[in-house]
């Protein structure tokens, strides 16, 4: 902690622990509810005066009202008529034990908004308290402009209830439908990379962050404390971490709970923070507590952004954040039927469970809702008080409208230079080489050097090895920890954000796209399954989003996935994995686009189309190593466009119209090859065949045309690959994806898919491609085996394509690198 | 830290900061290569005698000069000639960087094991390091024991270098070849959980854990620090985590490397451990800090364990660890071609990358392996001399050879109580309900009480939502943190780890697997995607260690996974997703199992089957919710066996041999309730429609006999679901995974597949099932569209399915909850 805390950092609070002041409520008569007595505000010191803390907590008790309505009632949202069963909802669902922490960050947030006219946005990290911020959103009058049903009065406020995680109504968590939320609640680990991600380049921006202690535990988050490392306070908005130390899980105390204070405060120092300690249990100690907490985070905040702004780039500083320990459930019924409940995990989600059919249960819920004084709260109407209203910032300013929560509606286009200027000569197919990531790497220089203020390139410290270096030519690495005297292309101001965890990658750049902006994420194709879950979690908020009126499309999520499964063949088995398509496909066609360009120019075209598209995941499996070339910029440009199609130069010069006697299909850059090199084998020795070369570039294009936006229709689909003619498909991924998605064409008894069967080893790598039988000469065998009445000459052709493979495997055993003829291997006929 | 550590936990070397250290080596010719000085051990006050000290160094020396000669070297291992180019391999592949500080670490643990008769195992982190361990696997005659070619003399060490990374050689990282590993070096993140898992119930183990500072940045590792709050002084082993803070990853400085060292300690410091620094760059006095960490971080540990084990249990003490701060690349070139290499990232993989085409290289190559002195170090012969072969610790001490690191070995079979005992009656099928964890959570309680030594369960605070509470009745939760007032079942020696982290309840269970104790995950279906990569390679794992001759099978990783897709409907959108089934199907088929098992009994059985099986991966998805019970325990037996069989019962009474109009498949236990009923309403609506009803446990069964060891043969698949009759198959998953399954069956142009299709909202349980179209209305529909010939009675029919389910959506809508026509259903035949 800095000079600015105190010893330990704590602000004093007359009631000072959490943990303690939960037995105050204990006792009484076991075996029974206990209602919550109605509490009066103290006369506390502190920031505030008595009036700001009574509109606070005035603010502060609508908002737990309106959370339990929500929790329970489905009528009477203002008990103007006894409670009774029929305003219970049938099931309860929910969770009060995180909104009193939730509503209490948000009161004392807006009165900083108010204060210092900031320009903030809110992150529930214990999403589930999803009433909080409903509650807060209606109190604004946000939830009644988005939504014209919920109107804020007493029937809207019924409405507001009623819908609540309620069939056709709205998810107990923050999602998409929770207005001024950018973080769904459901899956936890990532609200901090999405608060850090949104407050990277947008300088006047403070995010508020939440982060529950439970959540605290997991692995992404755990790391993500050090997201402080690439903020800079020059160009950087603010995070402003809380903490919300409520101890309690849904059956577990949190592991930060039952630490020493002292550890845990070790441990955020460690992070490279300077906490603050808020802790009580008592609502007016807390208040002053958290005031004096927060204005003195957001003048630290306030101090760092002013020097590093008037000076040149400087050290990192050592940024406040707030532990705010109160009781989990905090109001609730202190104990229900003998148990203590508030301050424990039985108020992680409905504490009064058996509200409709026990009538003690019912008695205590009415208490409770009646304990927060609603009628001083909301007039005869149901309409908040102006005493609630006067809290509320100013249009955009409110947490709940800032429209940096709804990405789109801010977004501005990347200005991106003609990729057709980074394409390279392709005077016959195969004549060149080149690493096909190095070549996108020129174009994605300029893209970053065009839009500095908007796009950011991830990657976890692979970005040099993932060829993409001449990025680094135009930027550096965004740095703000130390630089040692060897180190080399940090920078302050970078533009490319290298940490070796794809979980802070994949947060950051959540975070930095669902709040409008623009980036790429490069990774080794096996381990990007690190962020399945996380994808998952994205390409559902994408899909939920979609249908929500009020939100604007973001821009693309993009992958780069490269060192892919055929060149780890040094690395080995742990190395080789392509089965994220596989998790890709499962999602929304509505939002996923797998890519499998086969060359430089596929790739740059590809990847222009990909920054231009709005609200999908693009997943783009591309080399790095050098790889021939096989289209020109022109010819690309038309064969991305198409996404899948005839290379007629690679076949025989067939029409569209003539029927081949075999399709060799190929997605991906090494089984492309593969298939090229068979091709030229059969031309060679069976010129009687006539063989077609069909490419995908687009695997969405072989599913039905009524199953995603971008598949082929019946017709197209049986023009590219015949209606009965064998199909040997060359696959870059499992085989039998390519089966899920074509088993509905006519043609798919035709079909046989070779692919990565988990046949791996360190070896090189046309060993790997003959371990998992995708090479020219197995490929060359399975169309013989298929293709009927080639004869004798095919029998010929098929001992020497044995052969073949056996010399390959014997020279590499013996020279450690593949046989020349394979290495060496160049298309022979031109175009 | 503790008194026994100095103020700063450091250990007094007489070059203090690597960092500083590595610029002492600058300077010289810029743009030639410069090769290291051979160095003489200087006499630096400290724990070692001067012969110990040389005896170390030598270990040290001899151990690298074996990493550098795998990694370069394809012949003349001993120099006895002058290096050549053909001595050199044609591809170099490997990593040096973090090889001199593994050896180190191995070098003094080898010291300890012998003082102190430690039982002791390694783990390194920077698995990438694999010639460091492989190198002391050879000096400790291990590698020679297992392998027979690779003889302890100058023959052998030919073989090993030559083998090393090379096409049918071993991998170039740490994996299942490697001697005394029991933890693959690929993917970056686990080697604490692995190292903590291990320790958990071995009483005596030590666990040397090498950390990688740029593992460190990742999710996992972040998070798993924390693991100390569940290792039990009394009852575990130790961990001695060492944070190998060299600096830098491929391309990056490290994060923990450049925070000023106060913070770095306040971090671990707040992680609960007690950090010592060793740092520096002079070989004797590393050494002498080193050994003197050492040996106070073993007393320390010596003196926990002693306290705890003669009281009672007490309190977490605050365990050792050390930071070792040394150069990347240390002793290899200093600056090579004009850029410094030495500690910095450009030694991170292979320092010479021209040693076989440049001269200039591999001269410095020969100097630089000449610096270690190999001729002081093996004999004529090319064995090592007895300063080596000296401090080997005896047979099983060798960490090499320590039988813990081939779990197989050393695994007990579990006392499994007769699972039968715990089925529930089953009168009649339907008639009964019950919540299929919680019957089977009866059984894992006599497990768990009957192997107290060798079974845990880890859930990530899930365990009683799970509905396995049954288990608290007999242990608590392991618990080493500070217990609170009102938390409950926490216990010192409990048999359950509930930490809200997917990735530590995943890698600790792989950690106490793979050392040959046996356990369970339970985990919420969708979530259990957070360690996809992680099952990923622990697969890989399975089975790359099938094919190493010399490792036994370990214990199957066994998961639960309830609170899954159907039942998450009131959770919503965000916690439905059954994809991790896809993502197992992908790997090796002899690993990997799926099973749905519908009811309690046959929940019962499946799990009884798995926790005797061995070497696989079982996925077992059941649910938690109250469910109709079909099987009684016999019939549920005769079903597992065959894991997939028609329900005679539910159809018509058909033979096998007479052919239905339909077959009604299903796989999962909501699927199979939907699908009972469509089969009640066929048979009542339509009776002359002869059904049947195949109920799928075993999802491998699928999967054709050639492909999966369980796989049906296609006469007894066929013989199942016919030739040729329509088969409606409502699936637990993705609809495509029964497809892709089944494409090359017989009928798979027959099959309909009714499964999730990502369309989830907060809703009810049926209003869940009828949005993805695998309600039995919708099932009825299917039927009728694809029998043919079944007339007008049948199109009354789907007119008032489609009534129904109209019906069923109105009343959901109004009334919160599933419409009493579908939650009251019972199956209305009897059996």
């Amino acid at each position: 902690m800095t000079d600015l805390a105190s010893s330990e950092g704590r602000v004093p609070a007359t009631d000072p622990t959490g943990a303690d002041t939960a037995a105050d409520n204990i006792g009484g008569s076991g075996g029974t509810t206990i209602a919550p007595e109605p509490y009066r505000l103290a006369e506390v010191p502190g920031p505030l005066s008595p009036d700001e803390l009574a509109d606070l907590d005035a603010w502060w008790r609508a908002a737990n009202y309106l959370a339990v309505g929500q929790i329970y009632l489905t009528a009477n949202p203002l008990l103007r008529t006894p409670l009774a069963a029929e305003h219970i909802k049938p099931r309860l669902l929910g969770h009060f034990g995180t909104v009193p922490g939730l509503n209490l960050v948000w009161a004392h947030a807006n009165r900083a908004i108010r204060a210092r006219d900031l320009d903030a946005v809110f992150v529930a990290g214990p999403g589930h308290g999803g009433p909080g911020p409903n509650a807060c959103a209606w109190l604004e009058g946000t939830y009644s402009e988005l939504y014209s049903n919920i109107s804020r009065d007493g029937a809207g406020m019924g409405a507001l209830f009623a819908q609540f995680s309620y069939p056709g109504g709205v998810p107990s968590h923050c999602a998409p439908e929770t207005p001024g939320s950018f973080h769904e609640g459901g899956e936890l680990g990532y609200s901090l990379l999405h608060a850090y991600g949104a407050a990277l380049d947008h300088p006047d921006l403070t995010v508020f962050c939440v982060i529950g202690d439970g959540e605290a535990e997991t692995g992404p988050l755990a790391t993500s404390w050090h997201a402080n490392k690439f903020l800079n306070p020059a160009r950087d908005g603010a995070v402003l971490p809380i903490l919300a130390l409520n101890e309690y899980k849904i059956a577990n105390p949190t592991l930060l709970a039952r630490i020493p204070e002292s550890e845990l405060l070790s441990l955020l120092h460690g992070y490279g923070y300077d906490p603050i300690i808020v802790a009580g249990h008592d609502p007016a100690a807390v208040h002053q507590a958290m005031a004096a907490a927060l204005d003195r985070s957001l003048d630290r905040i306030a101090e760092f952004q002013r020097a590093a702004r008037e000076s040149a780039d400087g050290t990192r500083p050592r940024w406040p954040m707030i532990v705010l320990r109160t009781p989990k459930g905090w109001t609730c019924p202190p104990v229900v039927d003998g148990d203590q409940v508030e301050g424990t995990f039985r108020a992680h989600q409905v504490p009064l469970p058996a509200a409709r059919s026990d009538d003690g249960h019912r008695r205590v819920l009415e208490q409770w809702l009646q304990s927060y004084r609603p009628a001083e709260l909301f007039d005869e109407d149901g309409s908040p008080y102006p005493q609630l209203l006067r809290q509320v910032p100013a249009g955009p300013r409110r947490m709940s409208a800032n429209p940096v929560a709804n990405g789109g509606a801010t977004m501005q286009d990347l200005r991106l230079p003609d990729w057709r200027r980074y394409g390279v000569e392709v005077p016959a197919p195969g004549a060149t080489s080149h690493e096909a990531t190095q070549v996108l790497g020129t174009w994605l220089r300029d893209v970053t050097a065009a839009n500095r203020d908007n796009f950011l390139i991830f990657a976890p410290d692979e970005l040099a090895s993932n060829r993409l270096q001449d990025v680094l030519t135009v930027t550096g690495r965004n740095w703000q920890a130390d630089i040692g005297e060897f180190d080399v292309k940090l920078d302050r101001r970078g533009r490319v954000i290298e940490v070796l965890s794809e979980h802070m990658c994949q947060g950051l750049l959540e975070g930095y796209l669902l709040t409008g902006r623009h980036g790429v994420f490069t990774c080794y194709e096996a381990f990007i399954h690190i962020v399945d879950a996380m994808f998952n979690q994205h390409a559902k908020w994408l899909d939920a989003s979609s249908a929500v009126p009020w939100r604007r499309p973001v821009p693309s999520l993009n992958y780069l996935l490269t060192s892919h499964v055929w060149r780890q063949d040094h690395n080995g088995f742990t190395h080789q994995d392509p089965g994220f398509l596989d998790v890709v496909m499962n999602k929304q066609p509505s939002i996923v686009r797998v890519y499998l360009p086969p060359d430089a120019n596929t790739l740059l075209s590809t990847y222009d189309h990909c920054l231009r598209s709005r609200h999908y995941v693009n997943v783009v499996v591309a080399g790095k190593q050098p790889q021939a070339d096989w289209l020109s910029v022109d010819q690309a440009r038309l064969h991305c466009a198409r996404g899948a199609g005839i290379w007629e130069w690679a076949g025989h010069n067939d029409e569209t119209g003539t029927t081949p006697d075999v399709v060799l299909a190929c997605a991906g850059d090494v089984p492309t090859l593969e298939t090229l090199a068979a091709a030229a084998i059969l031309r060679e020795r069976l010129p009687q065949l006539r063989i077609r070369v069909v490419n995908v570039v687009d695997l969405m294009r072989l599913l039905p045309a009524d199953e995603h936006p971008h598949g082929l229709p019946d017709s197209e689909f049986d023009t590219l690959f015949t209606r009965d003619r064998p199909i040997i498909f060359a696959f870059h991924g499992y085989p039998w994806l390519i089966h899920r998605l074509t088993y509905r064409r006519t043609n798919h008894s035709g079909l046989h898919v070779r692919g990565y069967k988990e046949k791996g080893t360190t070896t090189t790598p046309f060993d790997m491609v003959m371990l998992n039988d995708l090479d020219r000469y197995h490929l060359v065998m399975d169309v013989i085996d298929r293709v009927p009445g080639l004869g004798t000459q095919a029998a010929g052709l098929r001992q020497d394509m044995a052969d073949a493979r056996l010399a390959a495997r014997i020279w590499t055993r013996e020279h450690g690198a593949d046989i020349p003829e394979v290495a060496d291997w160049r298309w022979p006929y031109g175009r």
